[in-house]
């Protein structure tokens, strides 16, 4: 019973550290962060942050792989909203569920970190990248096969399929509020929804 | 004379200074770039860049918009390939055009080094996203349009059909090499004609 207690007091200290890390690095940058802010803002000792991370590299690391981890959501909405009978809507409540969930402005900010620090740190870069944009995208592309096999889709190539969906849905926005910033100037919901209904119409002309 | 040779002497200069300073902040990325090395790989002193340009922000204002100049050459490559009578064969030419010359490495790594400073300098990033990306989307939109009005593509909103298409073929291979990088592991050129190849077809089946 002590040592449960003490496992879980462990993982809540590792949490709130990686919470405040998360909040530190995406208000200064990697190079602008230190350990004694994601201290501080984690109400621990700076000897506690060691305890837990050896280093600023390993600890950056860890929020990034984490964040890669909320893709998660993003893989049962496909599973969840795609096994119905009407491919139409599944997409479409889909389209806009990923648009919500990819452009908010912390997910945009954390993601532009991870591109300005891949040349210095390659693994977080592909971290992110394999656990995160591929794993979503090869889900998507299992469901499209199941629909293909059911008549529902038309096509040969669920991945390739699964690329082009995602690319005329999200390559503009992203684009637009990586470059742009986006938190005076976010996209309307009834923007929102059009981009969504746009990529999810001009998709089954292509394979419907 | 004398003053056209000296304009001369200063636009020289300046290009030297601005190509060194790319060099350099791609090396460096901003923070870690200073005059001094900018000077010295220009050969030119620290009092001639400070002449040509007050500090590092605005030196990476310059090479950054001159940068999206290069954009110009994509948008010249849009209207001689599209304004033939096949879409099909102009679109795989474009397609083709568009990922050789966006997927180089210095391209990709300046595309990394503005996002990464978007926060920071939020002008330099608008400027690339609008003279830069906005401009060849709308370029390739009333290429589009003009098609259409002959009857070759078949489409309500050629800003989206452009959006969709550059989505397709773009967006798979453009974050590939932002989070993963790609000087080790770049694409084979067989895999770009692939890519190209089947962002025009599904491109086609949606609007040809």
């Amino acid at each position: 019973m002590a040592a449960d207690a003490e496992e879980g007091r462990t993982a809540r200290k590792r949490k709130q550290i990686l919470d405040a890390a998360r909040a530190v690095f995406l208000r200064n940058g990697y190079v602008g962060a230190s350990m004694d802010e994601v201290a501080a803002l984690a109400a621990v000792s700076k000897q506690t942050v060691y305890k837990h991370f050896t280093d600023k590299e390993q600890l950056f690391t860890h929020v990034a792989t984490t964040a890669a981890g909320e893709f998660d959501d993003l893989t049962r909405a496909i599973t969840t909203t795609l096994d119905a009978d009407d491919p139409a809507k599944g997409l479409g409540t889909l389209a806009r569920t990923f648009l919500g969930a990819l452009l908010r402005p912390d997910v945009l900010r954390l993601r532009r970190l991870v591109i300005a620090e891949a040349d210095r740190f390659p693994h977080v870069g592909r971290a992110w990248y394999d656990e995160g944009f591929e794993r979503v995208l090869d889900t998507l592309a299992d469901c499209f096969a199941r629909l293909a096999g059911r008549g529902l889709l038309h096509l040969d190539d669920p991945r390739l399929a699964a690329d082009h969906f995602m690319g005329m849905l999200l390559w503009i926005p992203v684009n637009r509020l990586m470059f742009r910033g986006g938190d005076d100037d976010p996209y309307a919901e009834a923007e929102l929804d059009r981009l969504a209904e746009a990529a999810v119409t001009a998709f089954l002309r292509a394979y419907g």
